[in-house]
């Protein structure tokens, strides 16, 4: 019998875990990935022409714009929306909107054209999460912002249109509904057990049945969720209670143990199914605002693209998922 | 510069407008329709042994489970949910699950399996709305499904794995997100106007401003949505206030209209994109359940897979519209 599992956290979020169907990740099929080479990629040393101006970049010496640096951030060539003008909201009874401000860069990860995520080092990993909060700290200063998502796509079935390694960063001058509904079943946890955040609930019991544990490290955790939306979707969470992801950089070895914790889940989700394309990106508190949000607790969710939402996802919000994270859980703990 | 939008009802649903990149029609590329051919297709005349036994058909004279219909109502052969069972809700903080109990059936269309959805007769469609409303009305007299969703997937990319033309259905013991966050949107207008429906209110609005109007009928009006998630989404709203879809079984002309109506928005799309994949679904009151969703007003929603979500859409729930609706109901009016 299949069941119909809640979210966590969000209202009405409800997934059918279909088990049935017997999967093993080889009934995955994965497109071939189209590589564009590097001799054409504006994100390869050499390159810098090609892009934007950059925001930011570590490298030791070097012009600006040329090559030498590890980490690259840029402008986004095409962003979603631009970084002049003012929010300007405005309501007429149906009808609501505001200006497309906000700000879309991309994270060059590394110099190298062809790696892996999980083939990238621990010490580019330590520079990748550094870059992140670099440029999350540097945008919350533009008070016209209020919520800040990094994220990466790979593969193109989960939207990358370019092969070499990248993340992204999208400022917005609102906060999205996803995250609305996560604050949302957040705080109403909060105040009906008297100040409990749910996430250290989810992590404690979570670690006491033990079926749906990936990994642990000192710090984190990582964990197929109970009402997993896709096969393999893993969460990372912090151990420690924290509503805000760029606080780690208050202490190096987090840094370092959350790129290490990163990179295990990646390399366990190829190795179950090689070259699978998807999403992740990391939930946090929105930035300038009043709120504490004392009750959230930021974390990295992992969303391979192995299922095609239709009609039925899309018009109710219900998901269908044919791998039981019981299952998923099992197969990557013993990658 | 691109502006972001917030959808009519759901809260926190913002999109991203962005009339920059100046997209036409011809821009989308439409991957070639995978068409299993007749000989092998069980929804076919003549293989209705191919299928679980039907539920309903529409036919003449003949035996059941054998030639001679016009529209046919089977099981789902790979069923999302069963329907034996009891619901047997169960909560231990947060882990919150049911068993997978509902339905799940297959509404085939027509005997003919390579029509396109714009090429059926008037009659025919006529027969579909009749098929849906039939099954719907069957349906809500199983007490344990709370909700009930007809919806169509149309090529590969839109989730169909058959070519042969055909609706399905989805009950389900529970009110699934989206149509949660529906009714809250449309609850809370209704609260703050002393009694005006939402719908209504986008109705007029839409009519006077006329700029995302597609095509209007006695009873029904199509528009591009103000906050459009996808390129050349569509609502189909009745300008007569009802929440529930199934009471137009009451006036039989209203079911031929909107049969009418909906193969016109089928058509004006296939016109500007041919053979596009698409979803629609239809939205309408739950059953089963004490409350009149007074303010509610059902509708149905044509979802073009014509952009790819990503990380971003998927970590925030926040859209990116390269095709602003005013220029896609500009289009649609034209054809």
């Amino acid at each position: 019998m299949p069941e119909i599992r809640k979210d966590y956290v969000i209202e009405s979020q409800w997934v059918v875990i279909s088990p049935e169907r017997n999967l093993r990740p080889s009934d995955f099929k994965v497109p071939k990935v189209d590589k564009n080479n590097a001799e054409q990629c504006p994100f390869c040393p050499g390159h810098e022409f090609m892009t934007p101006p950059e925001i930011l970049a570590y490298r030791k010496d070097g012009e600006k714009n040329s090559g030498g640096w590890w980490i690259r951030v840029i402008p986004n060539k095409y962003p979603a929306l631009r970084i002049e003008g003012d929010v300007n909201y405005k309501e007429n009874k149906v009808f609501r909107k505001m200006n497309g401000v906000g700000a879309h860069e991309v994270i060059i990860e590394t110099p190298e054209h062809y790696l892996k995520p999980y083939e990238l080092s621990d010490y580019q990993m330590h520079e990748i999460i550094h870059a992140y909060i670099d440029r999350f700290v540097d945008l919350t200063n533009d008070k016209r912002f209020k919520y800040i998502l990094i994220f990466k796509n790979y593969g193109k079935d989960a939207g990358a249109s370019l092969t070499h390694p990248h993340s992204q960063l999208i400022a917005t001058p609102m906060i999205p509904r996803i995250i609305s509904d996560e604050l949302y079943g957040a705080k109403k946890y909060y105040i009906n057990t008297a100040g409990r955040c749910i996430y250290d609930e989810i992590i404690s019991m979570e670690k006491e049945k033990g079926e749906r544990v990936v990994a642990e490290s000192t710090n984190f955790i990582t964990i197929c969720p109970y009402a997993s939306r896709f096969p393999f979707e893993m969460w990372l969470l912090p151990k420690f209670h924290d509503s805000r992801f760029e606080k780690i950089s208050l202490n190096d070895d987090l840094v370092w143990e959350f790129g290490r914790v990163l990179k295990d889940a990646l390399r366990r989700l190829f190795a179950a199914v090689p070259d699978v394309p998807f999403n992740y990106y990391i939930h946090t508190s929105p930035v300038n605002t009043k709120n504490e949000y004392r009750y959230y607790h930021w974390h990295l969710e992992i969303m391979p693209r192995l299922s095609k939402p239709a009609g039925f996802e899309w018009g109710t919000g219900f998901y269908i998922n044919p791998m039981p994270p019981e299952k998923a859980a099992e197969i990557l703990r013993e990658k």
